[in-house]
This record gives structure tokens, sequence and C-alpha cells, in this order.
């Protein structure tokens, strides 16, 4: 039977799970530690967060059911997720976080036995955190990855990389690091990289500043990574040498998804509060909520979360059937980092002066989300990409046509 | 299983003849009848074209297949009517244009048999055209279908119908109209309405002057028609006396989806055809498809096509699981409307002064998709509707809490 | 004193005198005029309103006072023009309609004595039309005039042109042409076009075909123009040879602020029209000017309306004063094109059906103005022209500062 | 002459000494206290500032000239108060951030001699600072002022005043507050307000907590205020009683257009550091500044630059008229309020992962600006009393033509 959009029973069950849990045990904590938001709380948090989770049921829906996990695919992980995200605590609580999120399914997917069993297996039960390190500041690889300096020679049973990464979530207190390195070719070409596997105490890794920004609830930071001559042995190339870029496609359009249904998570909290304030409030002689252009700003929002959620639910069918699904996760990453940005902003001008203070946690939110159309891929540069194939494609059919 | 995007492969197949026959039979002919656009090549046309679908297999693909159609759901009529939308000409040729495809699905709801036959057999076979006459001139049923006037009075036998209607789609050549009077009430109440089937030729019955709108494309135009004392008996009370909203209901929804399928697929035809020029035309020393403002546009286009298409699966998908589905085709519809306005006006400036030309179809494709804003409910008053529900929902929560 | 926006008394006088005439006098001919919108009623009426101009004290307020007309600087008219532009036949009637006016203003600064007296008092006096021929086809001049294809050669005592143009504004009973030709250089090199002055009965000038657009108010239409070794004689060069492209910018810049001006006076009827409608018409229980989502197109229409007025300002006070005004008036005729075509789409949806219908001039409007964000350089070109000065600026200071 | 935009002499030479004093005094200054930027630096800094503004002859140009002001006119303080905004430091430094600046001004126009020697004097020179004491939380005066409860109740020799404000902008450390408080009449009548003149030291007046808010910059904060029986003596009641609402509109409508010139400094300087990284940086094999999307967000930052500046030359103009200029304040400060947070935005997102981060200052501009939106009216209640007035009057046109 074509287009089926049920959830599965046992999906709908997990997700009502996990409102219950994130409303009656992860708020509360996140209220509770306005002061620490910088850190969702630290990783003392994190790890009593946790154990309620996995006592909750709902820990690490993501993960492999061996190591765990609840072994959800693309499509329930969004219900999931959403729910999830509702409190900035929420994926750190269920294990759901970038970027050791994203580094479980890459692992899953890429490593081997020993790799799964050094890496994956510790990563998924929450015992220890990874980071990914991949972006490097100027002239390096940013919004282009191919512009990779960091460099991995041979060395006598390994590699050694030397190079300088930054913007790298979760780096401080990672147990391991996943390092994108040049084994061959030059910075501009498009190959030669190799991801490697090292943990965070290997000789010549050092993590320095966090990098400060508007978003502060990434748990380890956004850090500048160094590696001086850092050894990592053959036992730790994740793959094959030199599949470094394609490797990148496996993590990155899933963890785009990941990160919007996390984001539209937090995005239909900000609405909720907005619409419960303006429900209750009055001005001008009647509710707040009655007035038309409040109500314009409510139905925005309803569209925008609706398109998002729309669009999240096509590009995760594709990544689920196997798919490379290049074009629906730039579409949906691309409309959904705008739409969850004017959905939050729209939800602090509902509010008023109350919407831009401490009081509601929407300031918070908007600061949180704005850096999404940045991160992930600028926005610019997932339209570029959509255009160039269809363009291309245009031009290979004029060219026939002649 | 949960979520399943997949097209039965009957679906499909039906797809890529649809898209056969409009490029290859349709658009052709819509090309030769630049002049006629105003009626969509008028009913020589239409009887012409509607032969050929019918060779070709394509044929009122959403009828019921005792009457010669295919009964399609609305998921599987979304990419078929996409495909037809294609061209201008393209549903009248399938028989699935406004409004007699919603005259089909209503009367295959809610129609007795004796009605099925005398008025749904014919014109799902493409034997008769037909018209829907609710919208009234204000004071009347505009956006606010509560207003209606038109009143219809016992009368021996049946009843007598006296009101004024306008921007009647189809009414020119109609075969039979579905009339919307009040039966009991008072304009400004909702209910009281009652739909009357009425064959155009009844006594009493007159087909105004047409109203000249941006668009020009559908046959039979958008009339005035007037009803002075016209008798329709109680065998042409369609479901029961005083349901006439429920039953507007019944067909406004669906309605809405394939407006927005027909008007997705002239958006794609508009994007191609601006994709085509740029991919070919020099400026500024480089293919003007390479340009990066260029590309913003092709990449909003994909991003809204794909947002439009995604709405309006989830939105099909409720309404085949039998749910009112108000939400989320008001979502999708007033999201389309703005979306596929959005297309054409960028696949326009794409094209210079070629783009607002007659030597190109997408100025008139401009014209043709302005007002779906605001048929079908402007997207003020869905926008109205929509947050209503949710404030509405936030009030009576407020009201518990307390 | 700095700083001083209020009007000399005989400007505000003229407005006002401009206002009532196009009141009283031009719109009841528009309106009796709908069927010849295609050429703002044809030469015959456009006679006739020119004498009742002359009558009222308001014909040509551009033009030099020795060739009849009030010889107002751009900032003087910025107000007339746009009470002229309240009417689609206003500007014809006052002989201010592109492309005379423009060509008007590029004659009083460049021609010689006999050259004015030849061709620009009788355009002044509105005995005459004329067209300005620049754009060509593919792969010739269009938003990049480097692209210059039509050619002058040297002939005995003048030149011979050949070239094929098209989109040339009232060409179709044009008393003269400004021809744009290439004297030197070849095609995409900036600089070698010359301008020629040349009667529209030189043999070898040919005007082709009108191009159907979106707009049809245009007097003359917008044609194809072929020119087959017209001659042209040395009297006819208009200024110095191989100096075209600097007197394309005395027209340009100017020529752009003038089409804001009337197009604005448009736009505003539009708004007008709306607001009257909604201030009248009840729906929902209250008039519609009252429910805030109308509000809202209310406001953001009269904001549109006083930025363009107040870029407008700037960009004229620029001009008298003598200065290029390139970015002013990049930006004004920018932003204008595009706020014009929101207000006149506001005030569509405002009115709902009766928007798009031609019951109303504001289906009609739309058609209008939509063109201008692609007439006299599309939107994307101005945008890289101001981009291109700012960057280029900073590219310089950071040069400097290394 | 009619309109001249020309700057005085003296004018322009102040505003270049205060460009000159912000980059090299103030800027150095500010990225010095990065941490303490909740203050400003607090009073230590500004003290310090503001001496060196002094010795600079820049300080108080807004303040009348006996008391070391410039004295300058509406139209005179646009282009200095830009200048001193691009420094979050800057309006401090010269004495003329909110809301110190308002209140010179509400005072030169309403104080008696006595109240002016008290409190006007003082402050002008920087001596202390001050408060304005409106805003109260719900169901008080917010958005909406004629809700306003706080009640000054007659006593023997002046006035006894009860009330909570809140959102009380300076108010820690604030020299003395200018109270609103109703003297006559019941919470939602529009009349009874009277404004006092109170030293913060008064028995029963206490400054509580400040509330936290998106912008950190506002020395003295944003702060909840209580007043319990204060007692302020009939000298201390500024203008007459019971005309409170008539000298706001004093303070109102100049407050909101220098918070526009001082953001609009704050914005350009985004910009300028936006275009700084773009015209150096490398991507896709040419700088980011030639990148076609990249150059769209340039050129939109320049069009609503000098849109902006173009609205509020319009309105200050008016102002210095002694016009009320309630439309045209209403028309800047809602387009601005949008403008610089698209502006500020806009720069974020041309300098990538870095526009985020606190190694630029964009990030911080960013949350500034963004309240700007809801302080000193909302966008949406600018927008309802704009459109009040026009289909007001567009209302009583319909029934004169009756």
């Amino acid at each position: 039977m074509p287009i089926d959009l049920s959830c599965a029973p046992e999906t709908t069950e997990l997700v009502e799970q996990v409102r219950t849990f994130v409303r009656e045990v992860v708020l509360p904590v996140e209220d509770a530690h306005l002061g620490d938001i910088a850190a969702a709380g630290g990783d003392t948090v994190r790890v009593e967060l946790q154990r309620q989770a996995q006592q909750a049921g709902v820990f690490a829906p993501h993960a492999p059911i061996e190591y765990g996990g609840h072994g959800l695919n693309m499509s329930e992980r969004a219900p999931v997720f959403e729910e999830a995200g509702y409190s900035l605590f929420g994926p750190t609580a269920l294990n759901i976080a970038a970027p050791d999120e994203g580094n479980v399914h890459l692992l899953a997917h890429v490593a081997d036995p020993e790799q799964k069993q050094q890496f994956l297996e510790p990563l998924a039960r929450g015992d220890i955190r990874s980071a990914f390190a991949m972006t490097e500041p100027a002239p390096g690889a940013g919004s282009d990855p191919a512009a990779l300096t960091t460099r991995a020679v041979r060395a006598d049973g390994g590699w050694r990389i030397t190079g300088h990464k930054w913007f790298i979530t979760g780096a401080d207190g990672a147990g391991f690091f996943i390092i994108f390195a040049r084994t061959s070719g030059e910075p501009g070409q498009r190959g030669g990289a190799t991801m490697f596997l090292c943990p965070a105490d290997a000789p010549g890794l050092r993590v320095g500043r966090h990098i400060g920004t508007l978003d502060k609830a990434m748990l380890g930071g956004h850090c500048e990574v160094f590696f001086d001559e850092v050894f990592v042995p053959d036992s730790g190339v994740l793959g094959e040498v030199d599949r470094g870029f394609q490797y990148a496609q496996v993590r990155l359009g899933p963890a785009r998804m990941t990160h919007v249904m996390r984001w539209l998570g937090a995005a239909r909290r900000g609405h909720d509060i907005a619409v419960g304030h303006i429900a209750r409030r009055d001005g001008f002689g009647t509710k707040l909520g009655d007035l038309g252009m409040t109500q314009k700003m409510v139905a925005d929002n309803e569209i925008d979360i609706a398109a998002t959620r729309a669009l999240l639910t096509r590009a995760c069918w594709e990544l689920d059937q196997g798919q490379p699904a290049s074009d629906s996760t730039s579409i949906a990453k691309t409309f959904a980092a705008e739409a969850i940005f004017r959905i939050v902003d729209r939800s602090i001008q509902m509010c008023g002066g109350l919407g831009v203070s401490d009081d509601l946690p929407l300031a918070r939110l908007s600061r949180e989300v704005r850096p999404f159309r940045i991160y992930d891929g600028p926005s610019e540069v997932h339209r570029w990409a959509i255009a160039k194939r269809v363009v291309g494609a245009a031009k290979r059919a004029a060219k026939e046509n002649q």
C-alpha cells in the first residue's frame, strides 16, 4: 500500500515516554541549572540525567540494540528526537546530542568490530563522550571541506597527524576524537582525506580554548584542538585510507536531519510558551491571542513547524531507503534552520518585553538556534549545492538537445 | 511498517503516462491556442483533448471506476494531478479541472443513486460540465460562508431558490449547478444551509456576465449567476436539508489540495523554463545559471517545490485516513498558494525581459496563479482559522490549570 | 541652514494642480478606455489629454522653460510626477511618460542647438514621440550594456548603422530614435558606443512586432526595431563619438528615478482603493479594516510608500547637486521596484476576489508594475553593482593596511 | 530654496570628530571591557570616557548650550548619534545614551527653572544618571500606556506615589526618577497621568532586581522599581497635573528616533566588519565577497542602511518643524528596528562560524539590537497605530461621501 505516514505503535509509545520524561524529569533540571546552561549542566548533570533516562527506558533511541539502544531508523528518530529537543538538556539526557549521536551513527556504519568495541560501545552507553574534528580555521576546511590542511603522514605502524582544528563541538571532556586529516593530495583537492579514531589522551593532542558563541548549551563547548605529530596506529584508521570524504557523507546527511529534529523540538517549546502567554494575557481590551497580528504570527509558526516536519519526513525516508538524499537533506536543513529561527523569533515578539528577558527561556532559545543557519553548512552553501545540481542537469540536457 | 512514501507501481506508471501525454499532446494544443487561453481553448478543444486522454488511458484519474475513472485516492492523485497541471490545458484534458473535479468528489460522497446517475456519471465521463454556486457579492457569503443570503423556501414538492451569486467558476456552459442556499436561520448564523442539484436550463436561472480576472484559463469563466424563484424538486436536495455546511467541508478540504496539485505543476513548468533559460544564456562573462543570485532563486524554488509537495503529502494522507484534516489542508493551502506565486515570480525574474513577455509562458502563469492566494479562502482567513484553533486550545488549557 | 525638506510654494501649487487635473480629467478618460489600455488610449487620446494639460497649466513640468515646460529639477519633479502617475494615463497627459521624458532630459543636457531645435523642441511640446534604441536580443546589449552589437560604420558624411534592437518602448509611432551603436571596439568591451539621432522615416529603419508583455500601458509598445545600413549624417551624432556609455549615465540615473516617481503614484492609487474598500466593507462581524492582519498590510504599505519617497528624495537631491548618484539611484530603484510591487500586491489581497477582478484597477496595476523589477536594470544587476563598489573599497582598504 | 539635504559645516565637523573619537578612544575601551559589557563598563568607565569626550569637544551634542551641550536639533543629531552608536560604549561616552538623553530632551522642554537647575543641569553635564519610570508589569502600563496603575494621591504639600514598575532602564545608580503615575481616572482610561521628578534616595523608593535580557549594554540595567508611598512635593510635578500623556509624546517621538540613530551606528559597524571579512577571506576559489549570494547580502544591507537613514531624515525634519510626527516616527522606528536586525543578522551570516563567535562583536550586536523591535513600542503596536489613522480617515471620507 503506497504512502503511509502512520507511526508504529512502539514508536508512538516511545514518543509519549520521552515527552513525559522530558517534561517531568529534564525540564526541572534545566530550570535549576540556568546558570550552567553553558555546558548543558556539565557532565555531572549529564550522568545523572542519563541514568534516569535509562530507568525510564528512553535512553539511546538511535543506538544499536546490542549496545543498549532502541535501534530506531531515521524516520522513527524524527518524532522521538523532536520530543527530546523540547528541553535543551533533553538530547544529552537521551545520549542523542551532537556530536555523539552522529558519531554513533558513523561508527555503527563504518567501524570494524574492534573499533566498535573500543569506541562505539562506551559512547553508545554514555560512558564517554566524543568529538568530530573536521573544521579548521581559514584557509583550511570550513564550508568547503576540500580545503582540508591537517595532514597525516605515514609512520611506522600507523600515522602521525599534525594540524589545527576549531569549532570542535564537545572537545573538552571527550574520550576520543574522530580526526579528519589529509593522507594524500593538496588543500583544495576533493579526495585524499582519511578518518582516524584517536583517544583524547594521545600524546600531542591538545584541547585549546573554548570559542565563545551565541549558543551555550553544547556540553564540552566549541573548542580549538591542536594535533602535534599525534600518532594513530593503523588500527585507528576508520574504514579505508583516502575515503574520508565518502564517510563524511554517511555522517553529514543524517546528522543534519537529527539537528533539525532536536531544534524543531526547541522551537516548538518556544512556540508553546508564546501561545500560552497570548492566551492568558490581556491587552487593548482583549486577549493578545485574539489580535490579528498575533494570530498571524501563531499561524506562521504552525506553518513553519508543519513544513519542517514534512520535509524531514521526506528526507528521513530517503535516508532509510539507502538513498544518498543529498538534495532532500540540503533542502530540509536549509528550510528548517531558517524556519526554526523564525519560529523562536516570532515567539519572542509575541511575548513583548518578557520575550527578550530571562524570565522566559525564549531569549536563550533564540541564541541557541541562530547558529544552525551556519553550522552543518551555511544556508548559502546548501543553496549553492542545490542549484548546481539543477542547473548542471539543465546544461547537460541543453547539450544533448543541440 | 511505519512511514512509507513510495508510490504504488501502477500510480508511478500513470504519472509517467500523464507526463508523456501532457508534453506530447496537450502542450502543443496550449501553444496553438494562446489567444484562446481565456477559455482553456473552449469546449471544442476540451472535447477533443478529453477524447485523446481517454485513448491514452489517462482520463478521469479521480473518478469512480464504474464511471470510467481510475478511482485514485488523494495521495495517489497528488503526483498525477501535478503532471496534468504542467499545462494550463492539462486538467481540462484529464477532466480534473475545477470545479468539475471537486464536484465529482462531492457527488461521489454525498449523492444518492439517482443523483449519481443523472449528474455524476455524465460529469465524470466529460459529457457535461458543472458549477458550484456558493460565493455571493457583499454582504453575502464570501470568505465567511455563514453570511449566506441566497434563500430556498418550501414549495410544493420541492424548493424555490432566490439569490445572487458571483465568481461562479465554469458557470457559462455548465450542464448543472450545485447551489448553496439557506433553508433556515439568518445570514451570519452558522447552519441552515442546504445544497441543491439544479440543471442549467431550469426556469429562473440566469448566467450573467463573466467577471474579468487576472486568471483567464478557467473554462466557463467566473460568472455572475442569478436565481429567481428557481424550482428544485425534493429529489434535487443533495444529502439532507440544513446540512450544507457539513457537506461543504467534504468538498472544500480535498478541493483545496487538488488546486495545490495542479498549480504546483504549473509552477514547476515555470521553474523548468527558467532553469532551461539560465543554463543556456550567457551574461557577465558566464552562464546566468552560474551567478550566485540566480542560484539563490533556483534553490529557493526547489525548496518551495519540495515543501509544497511535502505538506501536500501529509494533508492527502490525513484525508485518505478519513480525518477532517482542517489544519493540515489549511496549512498546505496557505503555504502552497504563496510558494507557487513565489516560484513563478522568481522564474520571471530569472528570465529578465523575456520573463515578462509573451514569448515565454511565464507572464501568463503569474497571472493564473496569483488569485490562488485568494480563491479557496484567502491566506488571511486560513491563518485566522489555524491560529484560532491553537489559541483556543491554549485558553482551555489555561482555564483547566487555574 | 541644514536639511530642509519643505517644498517651494510654486511646486506645492503645481502638485495640487496636477492632483486635481488627474482626478477630474485623466482618470475618467482612463476609465473610459479600459479596452485601449494597451496603448494608453492611443495617440488620439494622448493629443487630447495633452491639450487639456496645457490648458490646465500642468504640461511638461520637466521640460526647459523655453520649450514650454516648467523647468523643474529632479527634487521638484518627484511629487509632481507621483501625482501624474496616479493614473496610468497621467504621465502621457503631462508628456512625462517614458521614454520621451528621459529623452527630453538627455537632449537638454547633450544635444547641440540644431539638434535641440529639430528634435527636442517638438518632443517637449508633444508634437512628436520618440524612442531610445539600446536593448538588443541575446547575446547583445541587455542587462550588460557592454555586450552592444549594433554597429555604426563610417560612411561619406556620416555613419551607416546596422543592428537589431528589441523591447524598444514607444517605437511604434515614434518621430525619431536615439540609437545606441558601437563605433569602435568589440562586443563585451566597455567603451566605443555612440548615440545617434535618427528620424523614424530614415531608409533602412523598420519597426517590427510589438512584444507582448505583462504591462500594456506604454504608448507605442515595446517593439523590435531593425536597422539595415541606416544612414545618419554627422549632424545626427549626439555629443561626441565613442562617448555613448557616458551619456547613457546622464539619462539612466534620472530616468530610473522618474520611473520610481510615476510608479509610486500608481502604487499609491492601488493602496487608496484598497483602504477605501476595507474601510467600508464588513466581514467577520467588523469592518475589514479593523482586522489585525488587514491593518498589518495597510501599515506595511504605508512604510513602503514612505521609504520609497525618502530614498527618492535623497537620490534626487544628489542628482540635482550634479553628483553621479549611481549608488543612491541604484538603491532607490531596487527598493522602490520591489516595494511598489508589494504595495499593489497587498492592495489586491485586501480586496479579495474583487482585487483580482477587472471591477477594480488593481489587477491591471499589478501587471503594469511587475516588469519594473526588470526594466531599467534587474534588481539583481543593481544589487551586484552596489555590492561591487562596497566590496571593492574594502579590498583596497585591506591592501593598504597590509 | 526647496529640499536641501546638505549638512551644516559645523555639524559635518562634529560628525568627523565623533567618528575619530569613537574609533580611537571608545572602541579600544569597549574591546578591553568585553566582560563588563553588561554595564557598558560601569560608572567608572563612563566617567572616564565622558571626561575624554569633553576634552575632545564631542560631549552632550544634544544638550542645551547653557549646560555644556552643543544644542543640536534632531536633524543634526542624526549623523552625530549614528557615529556615536558605532561603539556600544559611544552613546555613554557622549552622554547621549538612553534614557538620559531622552530625559534631557524632556526636561529641556517641560521643566521649570528650578527643576532644570536641580535635575537637568547635573544630568546634562554627566554628574548623575536618571531613569524614566513608566512601564509596569501586566496588567499595568506596557504597550498600552492607558493601563497605567501606579497611583499618586494628594498629600500635604505634594503627592504620595505607590506602584510597581519594571524594565526601568538605568534605574540602578540613577540619581533621580521621572515617575509616571495616575492622578485621576482608572486604569484603561486615556488621561489622568502626571509626571513626577523624584530623587533616587526618596524614602519608599526601592530599586529591585535587574531583569536579565538579551541586551546587556545598558548602564544601570533594566530593573524593577517599587514605590511605597513615596512623597513628592508639588515642586516635583513636571509640567501640569494630569497632562502626563501629552508630555510623554514630547519625549517618545524623539526618543524613538535617537534610538534609531544609535542602533543604526551599531548596525553599520556590524556591516563594516562583515564586508571587511568577505573582502579578505577566500572560499570556493574566489574572495567570498565576489560570490553572488554574499553580494546580495551586502547590497541588502546597503539598501536597509540607506532607507533607515532616509526615513530618519524625514522624521527628524518634521520634529524640528514642531510637528507631532507620530506617523513618520512610527514608520521610521518600525522599519529601522527590523532593518537594523536584518543588517546585523546578515553580517553574522557573511562571517560564518566566526560570525556567531565572540571573536567578532557580531553575535553581541545581534543580542543588543533584537529587543529594539519590542522596546519603544513593539512593531505590531506601531503598525496598528499607523493603520488606525489611515483606515480611520478612510472611514470618515466614506461617511462624508454617503
